[in-house]
């Protein structure tokens, strides 16, 4: 039996980032981790000679100040994700290339996407973050699928397969699993759809040196090891008494608070005692995780870059849709990140691993020319299968889920307060709300706890 | 460490009726069951002298032959529900009162909700009750709620108004909670939208002498104490050997077969060893159960059936919005069964239980009467906080789910056999449908059992 004035469930960067804020104040915390690993939806893959990719959340962009504070903090620098060339798009079976933003398509679907857009964008603005059921017409956005939305405000099938698109990107979801005030929120909390989709000037604008993990990592040496507890998932929280107690397979943890970082998904398979109400209760079996498959195919070098191209793809065909070069900043070796998102994500996590990687490998040659079937390398994570995530990039929000549950998301039950990406009214869903949550779930604990 | 054939998770009425028919096979079989009672989602509540009123599910209706049969089996009597009288409407703060089937409203109303629900009755007759996702527009469907059909399809608010009080009925739900193709499949499964809401030739149209859940304890004691386990929730289900084993705090048990009988829901938070493929267990993330609270109104006598009322009421106000007359046969005491459903439930769930009942109550006097308030007992059943339902009537299939997750509703996975209501093409979510469920799971586990 342990004690510490807080417990932190999860050491993912909101619990990392929680127990940090909570040590600086001078309270003790223990952070309970499942996995035998810090980061959570964060993880580095090693390609040896001191070079990473991530399999999980990577990149970092304007207005994502607090994460990119705490890595400044960590001593870790950023360096441009490439964007320097051609970008494909593979539509419709044909593959075209284009510079800039706008794509090579038939004028008539550019309109009409541009207004579906600026349409969509004018009404995301009317979400207020931190409480999107308080939208002048939150039950009317929350009682229909984004797919319903774009369905009626587009006219061409092209218009409607790019928004579809972009959602799969942002969301490693289909349009129809989600509900339009979940879209609109998400994006306002990011500042607009087209900030959460650009490259550039956008949520994938920047990428760490040393890769993401790196950030979790610092920050649990910083703890040490006294405070972080691996393979530690908590199965159950008593808060009958006076001080609560959290049951690991690894012993049993007591303390006054507890903040719990992990989904609420996750958060809906610990048991606790009493009884969760069931306003709380209902949320997690409401909040479903996006299915992403990511892979990285290694090349002796970057060869796309030569021919022009920013190995920045978009395809409306099968295997990887949506594909970046992930290539480490010294240019080598050469990385293409391929993504599987929604329904190529559960179509292709039920092949057999290799004809998976076929699959993906194929879809690169068709987007970069033979030269992308000369593979140096492969490395893949779906996310489906990770038992301490069950699914990334993060919860989705359906119809009625946030008007009839989205206070519970936040709203502490006793001792027990909530955080994650999820709970962030900024940057919702990226590692910058990770942090945020944790920062802010600290606070209130600690003003619970009297200073 | 026990041994049998098979093991059946959840002695509800889909797993007494799976070990029903593997027992007459003559194969060993053990049913694990959470819960200190047989029944699941059908409980007694005892009135003294030996009558009862049903807290769960309770009613049976013309095409329910698996559950009328073995009703008829075990020697269990049925009796019409009393709908002989007036119905109530209050609608819009006026209480009016109305004959057969037509409630007495404008007849722009009426004519609206007619072609609405002719509308849906078509399109309800072209989705396959075994293979939803196989309607020709099943995409389509599936890709918005029924609440957005019902704004589309109606012209005047009383029609919808009206369409969703006629979801929470059946649903325990808001109509923007759900699938237009769940609605679809599931009014086809029982036959059609009609047959669901009506009384006599519909769904509520007879009563089981000595409650139904007593179908359940008959069946239970046929079986014997040594097959029906209970206070024995399964924690964990190992098929990685040849024999799969399931762990309970009350032991572990082993078998070559078993049937998990419990709603997606509480199937997801069993641990699996190996894990289950993400196909099955995403459908589990996607599976929320209905918000209902169940109270019985006890009076001296049924005093609503002088005043020419058959204590049937619909409304569209705060309390209870949908009352039937619960009495039992015998006619002493009179009983109004009101149901809290979907908002109402959640917003009276919050409420302590004296507010609630007064609530309730408050709503029964404003359909019947001042004499309504003169209550002689009072019983509710809370099902949003029952730790082994997580929710009723049964679980609430929302936009996608059907496309993308259906066919894992019944898909065994290695040795596991899924049934439940749930998993029913006829009667879903109904008793009805829970026989069957257990009968056709069985049958899968004999046959690969060698007959």
């Amino acid at each position: 039996m342990s004690e510490a004035d807080v417990i932190v469930v999860g050491a993912g960067l909101a619990g990392l980032s929680a127990a940090r804020t909570i040590a600086a104040a001078g309270r003790s915390v223990v952070v309970l981790e499942a996995r035998d690993r810090v980061g959570g939806r964060i993880v580095n893959h090693d390609l040896g000679d001191g070079k990473v990719v991530e399999m999980g959340g990577q990149w970092a962009g304007p207005g994502q100040d607090r994460i990119l504070a705490l890595a400044a903090e960590c001593g870790i620098d950023t360096f441009p994700t490439y964007d320097t060339g051609k970008k494909v798009l593979y539509f419709g079976g044909k593959r075209g290339t284009y510079s800039g933003s706008i794509p090579k398509i038939s004028p008539v679907v550019l309109f009409d996407i541009g207004q579906a857009q600026a349409r969509f964008e004018s009404l995301a603005k009317k979400v207020p973050t931190d409480a999107p059921w308080k939208a002048a017409r939150a039950r009317h956005w929350d009682g229909q699928t984004f797919g319903a939305w774009i369905r009626r405000n587009t006219a061409t099938a092209g218009a409607a397969t790019l928004l579809a698109l972009g959602t799969e990107a942002v969301f490693a979801a289909e349009p129809d699993e989600l509900s339009l005030l979940h879209v609109l929120f998400y994006s306002h909390s990011g500042g607009s759809f087209q900030r959460l989709i650009d490259t550039t000037g956008g949520a994938q604008q920047d990428r760490f040196v040393g890769g993401s993990a790196l950030i979790a990592e610092k920050l649990a040496g910083q703890l040490g090891q006294e405070v972080i507890r691996l393979s530690a998932p908590v199965t159950k929280i008593n808060f009958t008494g006076r001080q609560l107690a959290a049951t690991t397979p690894a012993g049993q943890f007591e303390a006054e608070k507890i903040i719990v970082t992990v989904p609420p998904l996750l958060a809906g398979r610990i048991e606790y005692e009493p009884a969760l109400p069931s306003w709380r209760e209902q949320l997690t079996h409401r909040a479903p995780m996006g299915a992403v498959i990511k892979c990285q195919v290694i090349y002796h070098e970057p060869f796309w870059r030569e021919a022009g191209l920013s190995g920045q793809a978009t395809s409306d065909g099968a295997g990887s849709r949506v594909v970046f070069d992930n290539t480490p900043p010294d240019g080598s070796p050469g990385v293409l990140l391929a993504f599987c998102e929604g329904d190529e994500a559960r179509r292709l996590g039920r092949q057999p691993a290799q004809v998976r990687r076929e699959e993906v490998i194929a879809s690169l040659v068709r987007y970069f020319g033979p030269k992308a079937a000369s593979t140096a390398g492969y490395a893949e994570l779906d996310w489906q299968r990770e038992p301490w995530s069950l699914g990334c990039y993060g919860t989705l929000f359906g119809p009625s889920v946030w008007t009839r549950y989205g206070q519970a998301l936040t709203t502490p039950v006793g001792p027990i307060h909530w955080a994650g990406t999820e709970t962030s009214p900024v940057w919702c869903g990226y590692m910058d709300g990770a942090v945020r949550s944790g920062e802010r779930a600290a606070g209130a604990v600690l003003t619970e706890l009297g200073g």
